[in-house]
């Protein structure tokens, strides 16, 4: 289908574009009164996001209100775990959870990689999606990267020190391997599923890159992240934008530009000129406004949008973001006064 | 008192060292037994580094038992919001609290400016240990930088975003200035001291800088923390050496090392080689094994220790540590083989 507004698909091609395209990381989330209803409605996150017309619903909600250029499906970075038989669940008040996550060799030696039609929740939703967008914004498709999946699958819960995954990666790394690998493997099957059902870009969350070491993100986060790309493209779907982010994982800026990825998510602890340096022509930049400017008066936060706008400069390839998601007590009318800031200042 | 062995302060001094002294954060605490023993006497944390006989005997703890370098004074990083009248308390299981944390802008402005003397007990804990000491290695006396200690005043319990901190930040900058120049002022005093007590070198733990972008970081921690270097020189304390530690902050590097300060913590999510170019030859660099290596069997903790020595290099000022503090759940044997291997593989 024709896109009315590919601003976004543009800048992460580096094309020239009329004015800087803006999407938000979390913009479908509980900040929204119209999300919560329909969440009390699912009675449970897993309901919500396995129920293709709620998904879509909620996938839509953001844009009704804002003028955003992109739309991201609502899901779960966790659908892979999940598809792969560990159980995801969500108790109330807390992160996510499995039923049974990865204790011990055999577990990971008899996991199988799911097919995409093991997610056809996700590829309902967002073949729905883009039906009902009708070409009015790109839909964005996503996965959690191999490493931070991993993390969850080991460690069950929140860490500080992802102390379990590290004894993983140094006491055994040759089974840390075979469960990235299969990883990997895994969602390559899952994003070319999501392309084929209608996702115009697909973005790689590496939330938690930024806990290893440079030596370490490269052997067992950024590799795997490698084959990630080269998948797609050996699977014919080299022109559909590919974004990574590690997010906190700023020392490996130019390794991750030099995987073949369209674009790079950025968190706001690095100046956005100093990440261009770092990546030279080769990607797009995505970010990165620190989310805790929303809490700040309107004109604090336009100065904000414009001082990241200013930085990135006069160049193709950019596209704004927050450094990271949304979170529920942000009041959506700072959402329309950054969103309005990107606009009135990024056209030209 | 003359220093049987002052390698630590050389190396801080960037002068040539036989070997690369090594101490780590957090060496005295509770993954060791013997910690455990007074801790469980003492009956609450507070008590434990408020008493300077109990907090003397675990700060030399650890050194009975690995050949460390250096050893430093056992306290908090948040005595000074305590002495300040916050009331500081340890919940079992949970991280610090305040019986007084800061909601409003009078409390800002009614905040005293601790002397040392009201800080007596971490006087009289650092005068019996280097007494104590009689010599053997230094004695490092430490505070909590002001941007950390506010986040801890203004949070008063864990968070994800430092939404109260930063909302402080952006709505009433000159309130969160008025805060930031009483901590900065405070903490000049207390350092001036626990110098005049008997420490040899002191470091400002900025726990929490990495939260901030460079931006923000350089108008609300680093300009503190510049204060703090200047205070200390202007008080005639120029030679005891100062080192700074912005956890997360590796964008902020270079201008950390302009500031005057003797030596850099360093996390371990940058190469300690990429850190030496981004700070020149202006300051040693303490670090930066990531903790988690403790979980590895022995011969990759050998290994991993040698490749921070090889990536320093034959240069001087190095302090070997780890990128973060120990866990109570890590191996005090891990310890041993740490220490040895700094040792072996350093000695010119």
């Amino acid at each position: 289908m024709k896109l009315e507004n590919d601003l976004y698909l543009r800048a992460l091609r580096r094309e020239k574009t009329e004015r800087t395209p803006v999407w938000l990381m979390r913009q479908a989330g509980r900040y929204l009164p119209e999300y919560r209803a329909v969440r009390a409605k699912a009675g449970d996150f897993m309901t919500l996001a396995s129920t293709p017309e709620m998904a879509c619903e909620v996938t839509i909600q953001p844009l009704e209100r804002f003028p955003l250029d992109a739309a991201i499906i609502f899901s779960d970075i966790l659908t892979i775990p999940d598809a792969m038989g560990l159980g995801l669940y969500f108790e109330p008040g807390e992160g996510p959870k499995f039923n049974s996550p990865i204790t011990n060799s055999k577990q990971i030696a008899d996991l199988p990689i799911p097919e995409a039609e093991d997610l056809q929740y996700v590829m309902d939703a967002i073949e729905l999606t883009t039906k009902t967008l009708r070409g009015r914004v790109p839909l964005i498709g996503f996965s959690g990267s191999p490493w931070t999946l991993l993390t969850y699958m080991i460690e069950n819960g929140g860490s500080k020190t992802y102390a379990k995954s590290k004894a993983l990666l140094y006491k055994t790394p040759e089974l840390a391997h075979q469960l990235l690998n299969k990883l990997a493997q895994s969602i390559i099957k899952y994003l070319i599923g999501q392309i084929q059902s209608g996702a115009s870009a697909v973005q790689v969350f590496d939330s938690w890159g930024g806990v290893l070491s440079p030596a370490d993100f490269q052997q067992f986060s950024l590799q795997y992240m490698q084959q990630i790309v080269d998948g797609l493209k050996a699977a014919g779907c080299g022109d559909t934008p590919i974004v990574l982010f590690s997010k906190g994982a700023n020392q490996n800026l130019t390794a991750l530009s030099q995987t073949g990825c369209h674009g790079l998510g950025l968190d706001w602890t690095i100046d956005i000129s100093s990440a261009r340096k770092l990546t030279g022509d080769r990607v797009a930049l995505q970010g990165n406004l620190d989310p805790a400017t929303l809490y700040a008066p309107d004109d604090f936060i336009q100065q904000a949008v414009k001082k990241v706008l200013d930085e990135y400069g006069d160049n193709p390839g950019h596209v704004f973001n927050l450094g990271h998601g949304m979170q529920p007590d942000m009041d959506p009318e700072k959402v329309a006064v950054l969103v309005e800031a990107v606009r009135t200042y990024s056209t030209k």
